[in-house]
């Protein structure tokens, strides 16, 4: 994992770690974007921005049917190139530092990044995506309809009512 | 874990899967919410729901700092009881399925789940909020502010203004 820890701009804090092992993630697939470097990312991905492409390992092509009934989906991502241990950072580099859980930075202690995105279309395992800020080939962990398009498929429960 | 890989519907399928060891999560903390079994959970989280609390790990305290300025958060969480192994799902238990993507339920390749939830106040490492269903016990991801509430604190740069 390409994580630099010795890249502290003035300010940040850094805590040390043990190893991660609490769960383990599996990529279902890439992420396909016209982004190659970082510098190529925009900050916010936007739902009129370039098409991407989400490629799924064809073990889950099936886990896409009726994913069409949707115009907005909700993908989560990992964010393979993000350093995990600081507790502040600095995002302007001047020595002001604000909490990791304050920002929306890909370096957090889990670097999992969600986007909002509208579905252009699906080809059998891939669906083409726009509003996509992540790297190219940047590992796939889910994708899901947005929460504010979907309506639950199971029956109403009491606890719904309450 | 306990995922029960035996409770599977009429017209569900499960797929065969290696030991997910792609990468590795950090608990960062704990949920706590009223919701003691998977019954009382309600489908979606409420903004006006009852009161939950995220304790982190002390560790974390100071990556808190400057989340007060926000309302709306988005928290990420592992849904520890799900199985993990199902390609399409039978949401009412009627025998017509639908791909694991295109549901918000807990059974997925990876169990990550997301909300956006309201911030009532923050008490050193833990922070009270609303909108979350997840069960009593949930362990935490992350937390970053909302995308709808949040503007990039680092300068714009290029790719912001293609």
């Amino acid at each position: 994992m390409p994580q630099d820890r010795t890249d502290t701009r003035p300010g940040e804090r850094q805590v040390d770690l043990d190893l991660a092992d609490d769960a383990a993630l599996r990529f279902i697939g890439r992420i396909r974007t016209p982004f190659l470097t970082r510098a190529d990312c925009p900050r916010q991905g936007r739902l009129d921005g370039p098409e991407c492409r989400l490629e799924l390992n064809p073990v889950w092509e099936a886990a896409l049917d009726g994913i069409e009934a949707y115009s907005r989906l909700e993908v989560i991502y990992w964010l393979h190139q993000s350093r995990r241990d600081l507790v502040t950072q600095s995002p302007r580099h001047d020595g002001r530092t604000v909490g990791t859980f304050a920002l929306r930075s890909p370096v957090r202690p889990n670097p999992i990044g969600t986007a909002r995105v509208h579905l252009v279309r699906r080809e059998r395992a891939a669906l083409v995506v726009r509003g996509l800020d992540c790297l190219d080939g940047t590992p796939l962990l889910d994708i899901k309809p947005d929460r504010c398009d979907f309506t639950p498929k199971a029956g109403e429960k009491a606890a719904d009512l309450a």
